[in-house]
């Protein structure tokens, strides 16, 4: 949320990332978009000694930069840049924990567009390197969360390259994944899941 | 390295993004700081299979972004942000690396105000999860470069807010961090470093 003081400079009450969301389309009627949720979450967790998970910050290639006298720099010219990486990483019972996070308004599948080629790439080196690596998807209209362990979204995405199916069925997401109850803290207790199928 | 505009507010030249180099004093004679020789060197080891390990982007606080018609969007006003975290962090051999970079001119100690209080909260947080985590120091005009392990940093900065020095003196690093040779490719081999005191 932004405001504005009587001297006409604009300040911001949420997180940046929160922010960019003013710009895009908002899904469903809860009002919370999964990164959100996830971010309390992850705020939850560190908070609770449980585990230390944080978003990345949205990547921003920066072309041109003032620095008025008296003031702080300001970016004056910049663009969103796509993330080489996935958006979340941190240590869960020091272990190296990776994932992206999606989230689709369909009901019966979700599509593989939602990844990116290097985010794939991504996913593959750090599994590669003894990382616990996954992708939370949340059906938004539905209303259902699960984590899905990359190896299998790893499968999809082959199975498309070779001319198969653009996307993952809501079905092999059931049968492949992991169901995350809702609650209110936190809100997506992923790490109850990792918890379980990763120790 | 920080200097003072006319208006006396200090400002810090030293960035995350390369970008930001483009606006900014580089550094001695050797054309590279040490955001870059870490991402050569980063990039080399993922590369060569042997750590994935990333620099997070710069946090920026957007305010105000433009959406022209037939392209992409533009960030108009946005501020740089303090991180609260650390800059580097992936995985080694499965296991959580974290560790912040630094540099000073001085050349027999290391200022601690290099570090800020939420830095330094995150490395606890992260070692009580079971992360390797250290902080590499370069003394950029002996160009020499040392690891050492976070928990030595906590207790240079418990020392110092207990009315203690405001440094650690280049001995004490010599004593209780690693010195790290530099070399071509990688040009800064921290990793042989994690292998030899953390496996």
């Amino acid at each position: 949320m932004t405001f504005k003081y009587p001297g006409g400079k604009t300040y911001k009450t949420k997180q940046e990332s929160e922010l960019v969301h003013h710009f895009q389309p908002n899904y469903g009627n809860r009002g919370m978009t999964l990164e959100e949720d996830l971010n309390a979450t992850n705020e939850y967790y560190r908070e609770h000694g449980i585990a230390i998970i944080h978003k990345k910050p949205t990547p921003i290639q920066i072309v041109r930069v003032d620095y008025p006298k008296r003031s702080a720099a300001v970016i004056k010219e910049a663009y969103f840049k796509q993330a080489s990486t996935t958006d979340y990483n941190g240590v869960y019972r020091g272990k190296y924990i990776d994932f992206e996070a999606k989230e689709t308004r369909n009901k019966t599948s979700f599509p593989l567009q939602n990844f990116h080629e290097h985010q794939i790439y991504h996913m593959k080196q750090v599994l590669d390197h003894g990382a616990i690596c996954f992708v939370i998807l949340r059906f938004t209209t539905l209303n259902e969360i699960y984590l899905l362990d990359a190896n299998h979204l790893l499968t999809f995405w082959e199975r498309q390259k070779n001319g198969g199916r653009k996307s993952m069925t809501k079905q092999e997401i059931e049968q492949y994944g992991h169901y995350i109850s809702l609650g209110y803290q936190p809100r997506i207790d992923y790490i109850k899941v990792v918890e379980k199928i990763y120790f």
